[in-house]
């Protein structure tokens, strides 16, 4: 991957030649640190099981120059998804939350769902390497944004009531989840999941006036 | 836990004494792995991390009984899941799947909710532990009770028909499992889940005619 080179940018009260080193080395951390990170995303969507010495391998840095910015496998997964989850905050934000709460509650799910495709293997390995509790955290931003929506849809009536908002996304959460583990086993086609997805939640949350 | 003393029965070609011997350790055997069982899922339920160590001090075996009987951790907990799985097949297979086909389908998920709720931290510790196709294969039976009742619900119109059985079942198994983690982390009243369960369900299930 061509990355560019570092220059050297002053502000330091060093020597021009010790700050411009030290800038450089900074740079040569940055992208090392760049490289580890989509190694990391590229190893463990080859093999969830990739270890260490595959992702150093794979991001084309010595394990020493690995170790040197993440102490083990958990650090190493953490901050992979950590990155993916702030790159995907950048998509989500600019989904339209405004409008009829049903119609942005299925656009936030269709654009959520592409991250999910997209991070499917970095989350299943985090799933695995790290505790529950620290992945929900992580996806704090990303769960406020989509409570805040179902409890204006339950506000204004479009979804219902009788149930938690917490429940309704727990219920979005594992039902997009479940299509990503049955994309990754092959009896899901990703083009099917988005509509599959809506199918259950839409009538799931939709308030049976009816009934 | 107070066990019955194994009595000798015969059946070898070995002298009445060593005949007896034998018949008397496969006894004790027998009983040890049934402590070193039950003490794996009191030992995982406590601490879902609980060690191999944990898990031997728990069933009052020492650590080489339980390696003579499990070779790792992993073993032990495959072990403990098929036992809990076989005990559930008893109490699924009593459930009256005929009739309408929503109420055999409420029926059939209050059964497994109950199952679920049981073996929550067994499963947990399962899923960091085992390959997903294991966990799965091991819920074979299950799952195909539940396909079956949910193929006969689509041919005679009580569940829609343009969702394939299969992604029926998935999100059946990733709503009760959502709500299990919702249990487990005091987000959710365990009395409320089969009815929470049901209100999602059902309404996506439920093919919408006057739509």
């Amino acid at each position: 991957m061509p990355t560019k080179k570092g220059t050297a940018s002053g502000g330091t009260r060093r020597t021009p030649a010790t700050g411009s080193r030290a800038a450089n080395q900074r740079a040569d951390a940055q992208r090392n640190r760049a490289k580890i990170l989509a190694g990391t995303v590229t190893a463990i969507s080859r093999n969830p099981d990739a270890s260490v010495a595959d992702i150093a391998a794979e991001a084309g840095v010595g394990r020493v120059t690995l170790y040197g910015h993440f102490q083990n496998r958990a650090e190493l997964i953490e901050a992979a998804l950590m990155d993916s989850l702030e790159r995907g905050e950048d998509v989500l934000s600019e989904v339209p939350l405004d409008g009829e709460a049903a119609a942005a509650f299925q656009r936030l799910v269709a654009s959520s769902w592409v991250l999910v495709d997209q991070s499917r293997a970095l989350l299943a390995a985090a799933q695995k390497e790290l505790p529950a509790a620290r992945i929900r955290e992580l996806h704090e931003n990303a769960e406020a944004r989509m409570r805040g929506l179902l409890l204006r849809g339950q506000r204004e009536g479009a979804f219902r009531v009788d149930l938690p908002v917490s429940w309704l996304l727990t219920t979005t959460h594992v039902v997009m989840n479940g299509a990503s583990e049955e994309v990754r086993i092959g009896r899901l086609d990703p083009e099917d999941a988005p509509r599959f997805i809506d199918a259950i939640l839409l009538p799931a949350f939709t308030q049976k006036r009816d009934r």
